[in-house]
């Protein structure tokens, strides 16, 4: 079996690594924080992000990313967004060619509106980038933990990198499909938060089952259509970090952009929400780097674009999701043309 | 305001004689059963399919289809796929030429595997049969009639028709869109059941959100496969008749066909499932016809055929999900291809 280090010990990276100990693999775990590798090793817990999960003893917490790292066949990388450029700043130094580097991470960067294969690329040049593997798909950590079946897709643009990768984390509770659209599979990983702060709001608001479902296929149909502006695959939105991953974000109370969104629409102020969330919230600046990148490339996101009035500039939640209702248009088919015209090119 | 007809007074029926109430229509709700139609104008109640709900005084019980029929602008046919051929029977002899004939049945006929609005044309003839319109989408009749926000799809050969059934129910509350793809849509409608039967199993097993979005999604390509070899637009399995009732019906409590899969998932059988529902159980009857016809034009769906073999030959539910888990095939864009090629040809 081989030697995998997980960098970042939140809850999916934890969860991804119970998996990957549970295919035998020794893993380290690492933690920017002393005290949170200290109680891996010492208690085999991680009590903020997993309080139910007892982890393997293959399993061991690190804090130096450097012994982490070292002679390792793989290296995943789980943490915020924001924390991205960081980590690979670092793992530049560390990494040996023959190591496979996987990310299982969800945003689009402010500013640059950079996927999150394109601002590790950015670090450690084109020759590593290309090699690059993306994870993602409909997986709560707290099921993968419990080790309840789930499907997930992994990416590359080599697709070698992409089935080393698969083989890494596959066994009969955690499928592993490839799909060689690494751009779509990024942007439906990142966007699909958006939603499901949409989606919250909506459920925070009282509304019901009928008015999310409309919302999450609406929201569909923007994601594909910005996707299919930036070179993404639109069969991609209809696999599993498309519609699947959405329906598991937007529907299930595990989900902690939900819970934010959910918040916001009974009324709290996005600063009170953070604050007692007290983990990342990827939707809300996922939502302003999309909203701005929509603008920069001229695609209609009307869904990100009333999150993100009511997010920075205080639009009455209801407002918004009564606006995205009774919006003009009465032909669903004329959005959806798009994909059509673009699988037809 | 016109005078409109609703055949049949379940929930679905019920709930959108309401919608066309709200709409200042004069209402006549049919039912086959004389103390229904007696209880609707004694009490304004239909206690045994909404019984939170007070109907409009525009809404007129009848238990007599002529007198229902007679001089109205509309007929909407609302009653279970079986009994959808008896009661194009008698109104075939009771409509006028200019009546808007719309139904809103879901299901796919056994033995001859036809869609609704086919069953209803071999009863009323090609003329009245290509001008049928079809309403669909993500739409609980709970919800429905509390008023809650609801989007849902009309479809006719005749864009006509469609248009002028859009004009009777749009509301503020409840969004109508257009899309000139009946097969589609009907099918998306149909076929949705059999995945919240499957979706409703998982859960009576015990499985996560992770497990069901993973069925939800590899069900949309089953739908989408077969639609395709029927000449729908694989697109609109991506709207909201497709994506989105999926959702609404797979992964609500509201949904009867997620209800009985979630009991069949505990453990009931079958006969005991549906004499507790008490109601029909559109899906089980939809699995066998669909189950039936993918067999006949060769398309592959192993939901379908999983959940068939569970239901008519006692497999274990456990056994039939695990085995949709463990499928062999590990690139999802394979599945997802048919889509690409559809829309070149």
């Amino acid at each position: 079996m081989s030697k995998v280090a997980v960098l970042g010990a939140g809850s999916w990276g934890t969860a991804l690594a119970s998996v990957l100990a549970d295919n035998n693999h020794d893993v380290r775990l690492w933690s920017h924080r002393e005290d949170q590798a200290q109680e891996i090793n010492d208690h085999h817990t991680n009590k903020k992000y997993l309080p139910d999960l007892n982890l393997s003893e293959n399993i061991m917490g690190y804090s130096d990313m450097e012994a982490a790292v070292e002679d390792v066949s793989a290296i995943l990388v789980v943490v915020p967004t924001k924390a991205i450029r960081d980590v690979c700043k670092q793992l530049k130094h560390l990494m040996t060619d023959d190591q496979i580097l996987i990310h299982a991470a969800k945003g689009i960067e402010p500013e640059t509106h950079k996927r999150i294969s394109e601002m590790m690329t950015d670090e450690l040049g084109n020759e590593r980038g290309n090699k690059i593997v993306v994870l993602a798909g409909p997986s709560h950590a707290e099921e993968v933990a419990k080790r309840q079946p789930t499907t997930v897709t992994v990416s590359s643009y080599d697709l070698g990198q992409a089935e080393a990768a698969q083989d890494l984390f596959m066994n009969d509770r955690f499928r592993v499909y490839t799909n060689s659209d690494l751009v779509g599979v990024e942007i439906g990983g990142a966007l699909k938060n958006i939603i499901a702060l949409g989606a919250g709001i909506s459920d925070g608001l009282g509304y019901g089952d009928n008015a999310k479902a409309a919302l999450i296929t609406r929201g569909l149909t923007e994601i594909a259509r910005l996707g299919g502006k930036m070179d993404a695959n639109p069969l991609t939105f209809a696999g599993l970090t498309g519609v699947g991953d959405l329906i598991v974000t937007c529907t299930s109370q595990h989900s902690r952009n939900w819970r934010a969104g959910n918040m916001l629409g009974k009324g709290y102020v996005l600063d009170d929400v953070l604050e007692q969330m007290g983990m990342v919230v990827e939707g809300v600046r996922t939502t302003k780097a999309v909203y701005q990148l929509s603008r920069k490339i001229s695609v209609d996101m009307p869904i990100t674009q009333g999150l993100y009035e009511l997010l920075f500039h205080e639009k009455d939640p209801k407002q918004v999701v009564d606006q995205l209702m009774n919006r003009g248009k009465t032909n669903e088919m004329e959005d959806l043309a798009f994909i059509l015209k673009k699988t037809d090119e």
